[in-house]
């Protein structure tokens, strides 16, 4: 792909683990291309997760928007990665490049949103940096996280035959504004990896269709989704729930053995959260239920 | 400060300090305004380092700079924290905001940049982000590190009396192109960490006259520099060699009783790089020698 253009995100990625010397498995269980890496933690049977994500002016936010909610959703995105792997905030670091002629009413209100992340699901800012640009704002968030190793899991444990379920509705995550203030299901993800094995799972950032084949392919393995079932937001039609990004729920694999009672558990223990089986897992090689619809791509051009 | 604008990047990372909850000293041994944040690691008795870095183009680099100097530029910022802590390097997650005519050619080879430093500093890349933008590109780079506790080193630690050195020679960075290639001092750092007991030591980036300050006010102490034996790049001035800036020396206070062996031990284990008194930390509220220069703010409309 030299000298060609960068246009896909996926490719780009396996590109770049080409590029970077691997690290030994002991000490970096999870690396590129999963939602976070993982590392040795501060005890001997836990892992520090570490994750860095980015929001940018005119991409993820507009300058009109709330500042508290840009805040919110900049530090919720790297929130809800670290919850995809079972695990729970713990630091954050926060990276904020500014126009000269932002004021500091903007950050002051932006970091009261970042504070009550940090406060509802736990975690401390830590450190940060700032710098100038004459284009459009770049909030970056480095998170640290903490999950028992032997709660932690990956994109890539699914196998052919598990249930796949996702939680909440999708679709519409834009024009309802649920993209500012999404909840990162952490207490959800917590629960889900301590009473069931969960063989696979990831947020959905970039809509199922695009992320359901990252899942599938990690696993080595295909899938079969039943679109009939798609839970859908409020006037949202099908094409858009499963393209339109940034639904920010949780979509995982788990044995069919453990999927019934992980439905009724699921309902005591959350009845206000929607959690839908979506389809299985299959066969390498099938891919059933996407038609042409695709994912939001944050890197097309 | 509310709707003035934000001219002052010390002024507002205090108030950044007030607007976030500070942590448990336990589990967060240093945090905002320190040169890395520093939490419980591995082990009981090492601390994991956090830095987050940021270049921007037009800012820190330029279009046309070679992208392999670009991403050791990033990079080495941010283990020249790490290092300024008595740490070393041991991940990193690279954040790349990038032009949508970019080439694939200037990321692999940025990512040549960066993978040289890993090799040299021995860390690994093992994550990281991608997104778009319209402006200037932006590299954050989000690191962590590992120190032993009892090796650990702060700003706020330096007392009235202490010796200050700084390694190598100051100003020019920008004109000599240092800015783009220089050697986050790693090896030094862990070694007078281990043979010393450092009071204070940070790593230069905003220039000797913004960042001396900041260690004396950490520390609750005043100073007194002797400009006449300011190490100087060949070429420079004492004003430029006070406020250029991206020098990326080490600057650090030790007792006056330790000075003259540091000083010799020095000259026997880094015999090609400079090391040299530059003065004394002194009660509060003296403030000698930096005369009406200012260092580099980088948060300066």
């Amino acid at each position: 792909m030299n000298r060609r253009l960068i246009t896909d995100e996926d490719a780009l990625v396996e590109r770049i683990q080409h590029l970077v010397r691997q690290p030994a498995s002991r000490c970096v269980p999870a690396g590129i291309g999963d939602d976070c890496a993982a590392v040795r933690g501060p005890s001997e049977t836990s892992l520090f997760l570490l994750k860095t994500d980015v929001v940018v002016e005119g991409r993820h936010f507009r300058e009109a928007d709330v500042p508290q909610a840009v805040g919110w959703k900049a530090v919720c995105r790297a929130v809800s990665d670290i919850a995809a792997c079972g695990g729970r905030p713990k630091h954050a670091l926060i990276t904020c490049v500014l126009r000269p002629k932002q004021t500091g009413v903007w950050l002051t209100q932006m970091y009261r949103g970042i504070e009550k992340a940090a406060r509802t699901f736990g975690f401390h800012v830590v450190g940060g940096e700032m710098a100038r640009t004459e284009g459009p704002m770049v909030i970056n968030v480095a998170m640290t996280g903490e999950v028992d190793e032997k709660h932690f899991v990956r994109r890539c444990g699914g196998r052919s035959g598990d249930v796949l379920f996702v939680t909440g509705v999708l679709g519409g995550s834009l024009a309802s504004g649920w993209h500012l203030r999404f909840q990162p299901r952490v207490e959800e993800a917590v629960w889900l990896v301590r009473h069931f094995h969960i063989h696979a799972m990831m947020d959905l950032s970039d809509g199922l269709a695009a992320d359901l084949p990252r899942l599938a392919k990690a696993s080595d393995v295909g899938f079969t989704l039943d679109t009939s079932f798609l839970p859908r937001r409020r006037g949202v039609t099908p094409e858009q729930a499963l393209g339109d990004g940034e639904d920010f729920e949780l979509l995982f694999a788990v044995g069919r053995v453990d999927a019934d009672r992980l439905e009724i558990e699921w309902r005591k223990n959350f009845p206000k959260l929607r959690l839908t089986r979506i389809g299985t897992l299959a066969r390498k090689g099938i891919r059933e239920g996407l038609g042409a619809v695709r994912g939001y791509d944050h890197f097309k051009v």
